[in-house]
């Protein structure tokens, strides 16, 4: 193994749940060490979370612009940051580090608006430092395994996609820092639910089938009473080869955890793969059978087996799917071929998504072409 | 237990799958005993089919008519008919039995066209027999537990119900006597899936719930080429206390059996059912909590105990759910009063749903009110 | 279809739970009829019953001997009679009936001691009247299906059984007059758990593998102070081709409902099913692959399809398990081969098994061998 | 948080499974930092092994003695060492560090014979380094919910425990190399099923009830031709306040990936649990009624949400299960309280259980006192 590649974190202060989960999923391979962050405008509270993560004190630093300056002043500095800030703070956070030359991995959604995104597009495209989007899910064995599968044609033409993320932590009044931002679309921008989890179920479903959605009929609505933003969005769609979606996403569903799951049915069979139960895939085969893909079960194709650590009946979650993302990532950055992070066009993807999905479901227009 | 009480079944001919359901579900408790039948319009198929269910051979008619000249002037002659012929038969068989001041058990949907339902309802209306409808899934004990707990205010306000019923068996070229009435616009109605099985799902919604949609925006279209009618339908609903909802029904999912699920999340709690596993009922509380309720646990309600008929574990299914419409009917039909058997109106809102959606969705019309 | 076999019901008088279910079950498919019964030692209560079931007044008997001779007199009296009174009852009941040139199905266990089960199987040598007994759970379809496929080799030589029957309803003191009687070795016989459920995981683990136990390790216990019989076992198997086997059954497992489940494996593959959710079968395929049969799937074999009346997907239960089995006694009945109902047999070796069990167990014997 | 922890590891070379796995738990919470270690006994092996740690070249030592002699000189040297290796080396190398005066976690066994485990405890109780033994799967959230539960009483006093192992990965002929020296008894020990897993089973049900087995009778045996060792193991158990239990641990059941699960039964309720699907914990109330606890649901114990990384819905698995074992090893180091770790204690009985379980079971000795 070559020496680890050296990461910075943007966000992840005191209190913060995403922060030590980029942490530990970066490491957990010893490919990438965290090693600076600028984890709180407060310089107090970012050397107290530079504690937490047990980094050099002087490099917990309280501006992106700082730790960038810094750490670039260092033989030893930062290779690419992360982003864990929230979605309001992306685009001024990569622009900082394109800027700098500097690598970015960022939390999803890319930004809080379209023409952020489109902004931050353009920035990428002209100064090209790898980017990589964590829509996690991506990471886990089975998603990839089924991606590889449809790929190589075992359901035949796709019919018909189901993806729906379901969660019940806002069925509430929404309490505590992290549904605070959430719901404030000064920090989290003009999607709510859409933006938070309904772009991690349109990503699978784009990631899982390739194919790319081009009309939607979007129903995006608050349940909870005062909100500014969606809490509840249900979506029909339709793909470029003519199959027929539905995307649901929701976070008042009193009583879900974090319940995102797929269904993919084509012509010679199809596929069931839940989050909740990630180590299990569910093939239907066109031919009534019925069988259970377990990860790392002897056959599974090469792209699952080297996001597998450990043998079947062993389970791994979500910080190891996490994890095959910056595994994939530091690939990248060694100019490895083969990384399935995604990236800008993603990113580009799930902000026209949360755009489109929101204006046309406001003014009831029915279907309507999605483009980015 | 007083005498039993006898029915006439009207199709059920020789190769039907649904007409010796009927029987067995009908005679399960021994309060109805089926003693004729026009099974088929062809006298031998008729005699054969009476042979099969073990009747009087002279009680096998080869018409709706003459059963029920025949039968009228018998004084053991029948006290109402089932309905299980496929669906343009069913108002003129329900037109000749009302006729003939005779009660009618009908399969869903109601008829074939919404007009034919509005006929029938005024005919009923007139002339007031006993109506059923046969949405079998209603008669299951968990359903009806949800119903009860629902209304009792369990989970409070409603805010989202999913329904779907998702079944793979036309997801093929759809060969076969059953596929082959079903597929045919002259016999099946204007509706395929959304009548076949949407119906079922649309129904179970409104009775769980209590509550009535009032809004839809729906996405009916057909999968498998060169067929007249849907195979795959998703729907946007809204219900009059302003719950969202999702219903979705699709007979293309290559691979699923009869898969006719319910999700209902109101602010305190919600429910999950799902009929291949009907004996099972999620209950999360709305303090975190999620429990597991077992048909004939204890503790269920006197109208979900009245529906089972063997001790916790031991596995009802199907038929005794259909049993358990019959033996309301029975009540019914003794002038006793707590039937849940759905009736005219179940049957309209139906026939409503399949006239909207077909042609809503045909024009992407987008929201449109419901109404019947 | 030839005309209903006619069975006389002994035993589920008022209360009965299983009298009911013996019912059901036998009249399912209309191939028999229930028309007699000795209900209860109590004239009154017996007439009682007789009303319950609907059959003619005159028919409900205050003893066996009194129907049985009623009915030799009639034309149209029983053909058969199930015996469904507490395990003491049994002998006598089938004795009478032997005597009287009339067919036995029976309750298990077979009889209350080994000496009765094997006067039984000697009176049933001597007149041979068609003798079944209803280890219910072996009409089940998948059941039959496992054993099929064992039987043509799928799994290859069988190396381990593990069978189990996990129930909670006597974890408490027992009430009711389900428990009273089962506790009580006057009418109970020698075993309590082992009787009572025991000898139904047994009957399966030989069923289905076709092999034979031929060596024991018992471990009975009575766990709720004050009881006379047992209430918890486990048993260490041999069986004849050396594969070794585990036995567990209890009435204090707290909670549990009906849990019957086996699971085989052989040198090629393994199977695990559980009566709870008794349309489903998994198959671990030697090579790792991991399928799921279902009930009604296309390609089970013709003894599996035969006991289904429902296409895949429509949850069939216990009700039809043991319709299943009076079908193959109705076979039996009518001379015809093919039936899978156990015998004499079975229930000797169910007999032995109690005897052996609880002797070896109390005297802390080890390993022993199980000869019937 | 304080400077990290420094680790060497013992074993773990090149193609090992566990080696990395207890690298990356241990460093999971970056509470720990592997430094050292003596991957192999060939130096080139070992310096490959360390850099595929990417740890320092000159720390990858060719034995045990040479690392912990290089590393007593330095200030930054290791503090514990991680014993990895095959049981044959448990004993030599934990003596090595103790008298280096080096704390210890060791895998189980704890050692390859019960005299071994005694000479090692001996030399524990003399010269007090901490000890720790990572049964991993005590270290999952639930198990230790389930843990905190029952020492509050919640299911009463314990009446039944079911203990089970089944793997399939040992049903064929057993090829590579961690089938290899597991099968072979100069490298294992004298158990070869018990002593891999059946210890691990036997560890959980102690671990969970708090109960002690006072006596056992047990099934060992051998399904491979060829082999010299057992491969499946069945025993009764009886613990000391009089319960009843049972442990299986198998390798051969054709299929099965690592299900380990535990079923406890108590007066007033039972808990399930199934490291296949380890966030998830059931809960049969005495009252008839059944609830889900998930990993993470608020209202766990303090113990259990130590224990978690992520919010419910979330899935973690075994590497965050021992990543808790050695959070807790570091509270032991830096002398804190609460540390849950398994210890001598734990060692010795596990190593008993061997001991006494091949000993009784080849003797077919029936029941026997098992004591250390």
């Amino acid at each position: 193994m070559s020496e680890r590649i050296r990461m910075g974190l943007i966000g992840g202060g005191p209190g913060s749940f995403i922060g030590p989960v980029h942490r530990i999923a970066a490491e957990l391979d010893r490919e990438i060490v965290l090693v600076a962050g600028a984890f709180s405008r407060d310089p107090q509270r970012s050397a107290e979370a530079g504690r937490g993560y047990g980094i050099d004190p002087s490099r917990a630093y309280a501006s992106v612009e700082a730790m960038l300056e810094a750490e670039a002043a260092r033989e030893d500095g930062i290779q690419f940051v992360t982003i864990a800030s929230p979605n309001s703070h992306h685009l001024p956070a990569a622009r900082a580090a394109i800027a700098a030359g500097i690598a970015v991995m960022s939390d999803k959604p890319m930004t809080a608006t379209l023409a952020e995104a489109r902004e931050l597009a353009d920035l990428l495209a002209a100064d090209a430092v790898p980017y990589g989007l964590t829509y996690t899910y991506s990471g886990y064995p089975l998603v990839r395994e089924m991606r590889e599968r449809i790929a190589a044609g075992a359901v035949g033409p796709i019919r018909k996609v189901i993806v729906e993320y379901n969660q019940g932590w806002l069925a509430g009044a929404g309490e505590g820092k992290q549904a605070e931002w959430r719901l404030d679309p000064t920090r989290s921008g003009e999607g709510g639910c859409i933006a938070d989890i309904g772009v991690h179920a349109f990503h699978l479903a784009e990631f899982v089938t390739g194919l790319r959605v081009n009309r939607i009929n979007a129903d995006l609505g608050t349940v909870v009473p005062g909100r500014l933003l969606d809490d509840d969005c249900q979506m029909f769609l339709r793909f470029d080869n003519g199959a027929r979606g539905l995307l649901m996403a929701s976070q008042v569903m009193t009583g879900e955890g974090n319940d995102l799951a797929i269904r993919i049915y084509g012509e010679n069979g199809g596929y069931r793969w839940s989050q909740e139960n990630p180590n299990r895939l569910e093939w239907l085969r066109g031919d009534g059978g019925f069988e259970v893909i377990r990860a790392a079960d002897s056959g599974l194709s090469a792209v699952a087996m080297r996001g597998t650590r450990l043998p079947g009946g062993h389970p791994e979650g979500l910080l190891e799917s996490l994890a095959n993302l910056y595994r994939d990532f530091a690939m990248q950055l060694r100019g490895e071929s083969g990384s399935l992070v995604p990236g800008v066009e993603d990113g580009l993807r799930g902000m026209a998504l949360v755009a489109t999905a929101v204006a046309a479901s406001r003014e009831e227009r029915g279907w309507i072409d999605f483009t980015v």
